[in-house]
């Protein structure tokens, strides 16, 4: 698996999973994400998002699709399209899908042989809201 | 391409094919699909499985995204996000797109110079049904 | 990454900025997009597609999936599934996102040391129309 993409499916692995060992992995120490109304950067900082995302959300994936990046040197910069889906538990017992259209705008530096994220800053393209729910096989049928 | 996902990109072609050829090829003979209200192995198991998708869907395609696996020497394991859209003919006509959140636990054995997938165990995460239908060049102006 | 993945991301990159210049460096000269009522070649074709894509949306997003190819020689032929969201802002204001649900059948010749697109014919399994909006970081809590 080339580097950039793996990076990115870690992320959303660790993001998913509300892994802060897997998130502050693939970040420089001084790592930042950021996006609309959010700004954090570190360990204490990711803990924060993970608390959050947690706190919020039933479900969540971080589906990964183009990743382009251009290395120069130790370092490299690039964009990677993302759709954060993010499953709400509604009052009545309903799920919907709160999901996010994304483009990272990453930067990344090289620490020994491997690539680690610098900074990940978000445009949300739009949003979008689904209905969802659990698997229910007899529904197929 | 990376040997895992061209691994999950023939699988989706395979199902969405209905290649029973295709999808045996890349399992090993004792190979093993299972998930919620499912278990299924070998050729006539995916016989099995094919015969059901050709039945229920008008269409389907197998969107393939995060692909993460572990070597450990002659075998592997991993996770494969996908969105599984099942294409669903209604009696009025309309199309409804059935669409499956979907975690692979995949597990890989190295077979010669290629790997196979051993087994692929399916976690849902969650389900959608959105309304869909042919494309309508006239509908985009 | 891999050649034939990064075109394909070079090529949503290209329309989803309207970088004209990015979508003839993939091609070859005598390059060739069509589909279903659609069939455009060369940079006057990519040209009229551009504008097209401009004129009627507001933002678009290819996200790639799946990308298969054969190689043979110095020609190249595959498979690319790729959901291309176009979002369209109603007369009301509100957002709505126009989705096609793309496989493109890919040709490919070696220039070089690189590959680009000799033709992507698009086969669109489905479309959908989801209500869709910008983000409001107030609706998450």
């Amino acid at each position: 698996l080339d580097a950039f993409q793996t990076l990115a499916y870690k992320y959303a692995r660790a993001i998913d999973q509300r892994d802060l060992d897997g998130v502050c992995d693939i970040f420089t120490d001084d790592g930042r994400i950021s996006g609309p109304g959010f700004d954090m950067s570190g360990r204490s900082g990711f803990e924060g998002m993970i608390k959050q995302v947690s706190d919020n959300f039933l479900k969540t994936q971080h589906q990964v699709f183009n990743v382009l990046a251009e290395i120069d040197g130790d370092t490299a910069t690039g964009e990677t399209y993302c759709q954060a889906n993010h499953i709400i538990k509604n009052e009545d017992g309903s799920w919907l899908n709160h999901a996010w259209a994304i483009r990272y705008q990453d930067s990344y530096v090289k620490d020994g042989a491997n690539w680690k994220y610098k900074a990940r800053k978000l445009i949300v393209d739009w949003t979008t809201n689904t209905p969802a729910g659990p698997l229910n096989l007899g529904e197929r049928t």
